[in-house]
């Protein structure tokens, strides 16, 4: 992690020779017969897959309503406490995401408009090994509950220890009953295809490792997806005044999610950035899991100074960030120079972990710059919707030539005939 | 296209054994080594595909207004009224579409909330070839406008002999100002990388043939893309008392796009289903265009005869069609049937042509049963949020217990520390 001054063309240029695209043209091939294999073979490969790489043999991966139950009786009461403060924050914020159909019927003899329903089935994947993340659940299944979904099902591999008991006590906490056994990229193709045991569902959400996600890459379409998650960035913008402490502390929170995490400050202020370099180094020296966020620091993240707020939000912009923290005096008062941020936190205490866990917006955040066009999870990711449309006879009458009109322009007879057979007295040998 | 009568189990696996998916590796295979150059050599790649594949050499492939306005003014007055009330009527639906950011002051001490933001950069791919449809220009850019887009970018593939007209008008009457004349899978690519010539954009939409649909299916993640469109369908729910004419011409209209559309009329009435058989027969004879539509009645399309309104309507929404029409009594009463559709045509006059071209409400809509997770193109396409939180230092005491124990429930102790460095007076020696 340097401190580097420039421009703004010139720290732009710097960034994007950092980034570095793995081949995944071999993980691409496996999956592929993964996939091919449970759709044909259903349950059979499901199991065989399970037993080959979580070396777990499940006849029945479905958990009963006892697993389930002990598991959340078995968790830590405070642990339970702070995932239902986290469940109020965020059904209050996502509940104010659900949209209405609307109707009109200005027009006389017109009736459209549209219908917002909620996805059918849902699954969610829940990851293994050594991620354990009972906030994600929360942060997938909730805004699934709040669209109306009726059936969530989650999926997670298998452990010999059994499942994490604050995993069973976040599904509880947010009403799903129907959990899985199994992972990978068999039990994403369990789900886009429906096998015996498992439903098929209308869409997977749900972080997961590289097979997991270029499984779900594949089988878009088949099945709908959320987006394919990056490594963990932040940008803190900060100016003189900002604390040091609080900045470094930020960085390392990202720094120790993944080597290739990327966490980057970008100040006004020289003398900033000195501290907080050496606020970093500092505590992470008493950070346990350091090699990661080491490696992080090291090799992904960066101070820039830059010369004014311009140029601060300007490289910001470009970078379209995951998280974004402004610690910049009257932080609100520049909400309106961000354009592309999955989410923003303001001010010294809107601290991004905060946001991880409890604040109430979603921890499903864009990365890799794909803020410039995609959003947080939320509830518009569990509906659907439909127009609808109804025409009088007299209605379609002051319509009829523009459409047939078109319609010809277009070289589609058959359309205009279908609107002009309604006008017809007899078809035949009258027109 | 036979008369079946069936229950609701049969005919559902009847119509699953008619699903044939093409083999579509040798394309994929053909596109990557196309991106792959694009990515590496930008606009000498696209002038080389575009010699190679539209038989056009073209060192500058931007129109120029003049051009632009030719093509306008050239263009049948009567379709460019009809164009103008087409897009009166998309845009007075598409803005009831509109989405505000909202923010949530209730609980002292925090603010938090959603943006809603327009995408910066859109392309639009408006096929060329022997399919010229203007109203796709309008369905696409309409709603990109409403949503606030700042840059549309139009990409269509030279011809020899200029440029439809209609295609100029209808992009005049959305006020496209930039149109570059490449197509295919190098047009996709050269709006997804950006070349020197032609700019990155954030997202692409619009319908192409199928290698254009497969390099926007590659190039998920880089940039953003609408659905990819499988070939047209109906569903028409007629009772006994609906019109056998107006029931068989809307079916050929669908039939007419593609030898691939399905047209599917599902009725409690056999004597009504014998009168639609027997005009689609009549209607067909008189048909330019007929052997397209042909081909698709006889292999794609299918009447079936089911016992009751319940039966209808679960066949229905398991084909999750692109269209519907409900030509039963009081349609609009079954509205609430309706759980997978993605455009839905109420009553005699409701006919489908007048939602392909004037009614208001997109055309482009998802097929192939993704009407169970994707939505018709509409102004949220254009959009993207960003939520934003603020925190006194007193509220995010009363819940840093909280974030702290999930922080470290999962094993991220910088996360923790992000927000207890919050609270100490000194790091170091004292915590």
């Amino acid at each position: 992690m340097k401190i580097i001054s420039g421009e703004l063309n010139e720290l732009t240029r710097y960034l994007s020779e950092q980034t570095n695209q793995e081949a995944e043209e071999n993980v691409e091939e496996q999956v592929k017969i993964i996939l091919k294999a449970v759709k044909e073979t259903g349950d059979t490969a499901v199991i065989d897959y399970t037993e080959k790489f979580d070396g777990v043999t499940l006849s029945d991966f479905r958990l009963s309503k006892e697993q389930i139950q002990a598991g959340y009786k078995r968790t830590n009461p405070e642990v339970v406490t702070a995932l239902e403060a986290a469940k109020k924050n965020i059904v209050s914020f996502h509940q104010k995401q659900k949209q209405n159909g609307f109707i009109d019927a200005e027009k006389n003899g017109v009736i459209r408009g549209q219908l917002v329903l909620p996805l059918e089935t849902v699954g969610i994947y829940v990851p293994g090994g050594t991620a354990r993340y009972p906030s994600s659940v929360l942060m997938n299944a909730l805004p699934a509950k709040i669209a109306g979904v009726k059936r969530i099902v989650m999926i997670t591999p298998p452990d010999k220890a059994g499942l994490p008991d604050a995993i069973l006590a976040a599904a509880t906490i947010c009403g799903i009953e129907e959990i899985y056994q199994v992972g990978g990229a068999q039990g994403i193709a369990a789900l886009a295809y429906g096998t015996a045991s498992i439903p098929k569902v209308d869409k997977i959400v749900g972080p997961g490792n590289i097979y997991v996600a270029t499984a779900k890459k594949l089988l878009f379409g088949e099945v709908a997806i959320d987006m394919i998650a990056g490594p963990s960035e932040i940008v803190v913008l900060a100016d003189a005044q900002a604390n040091p402490k609080f900045i470094a502390a930020d960085l390392l929170s990202q720094a120790e999610h993944d080597t290739l995490a990327r966490a980057i400050l970008i100040t006004t202020s020289q003398a900033l950035a000195e501290r907080v370099e050496k606020e970093v180094w500092q505590q992470l020296k008493e950070l346990p899991r350091a090699e990661i966020a080491r490696k992080s620091i090291e090799n992904q993240s960066h101070i820039f100074v830059v010369k004014d707020i311009e140029t601060q939000f300007a490289l910001m912009n470009q970078i379209a960030p995951e998280h974004l923290e402004i610690q910049i005096e009257n932080p609100m008062a520049h909400l309106s120079r961000v354009k592309h941020a999955g989410s923003i936190f303001l001010g010294d205490y809107a601290s991004e972990p905060l946001g991880d866990y409890l604040a109430g917006p979603n921890h499903v955040l864009p990365t890799s710059g794909t803020a410039r066009f995609f959003s947080p999870l939320g509830v518009d990711d569990f509906i659907k919707k439909s127009a609808f449309i109804s025409y009088t006879k007299a209605a379609l009458g002051l319509e009829k030539d523009a459409v047939m009109t078109l319609a010809r322009e277009e070289g589609l007879e058959a359309h205009a005939r279908a609107i002009q057979v309604r006008f017809d007295e007899e078809i035949g040998g009258e027109k």
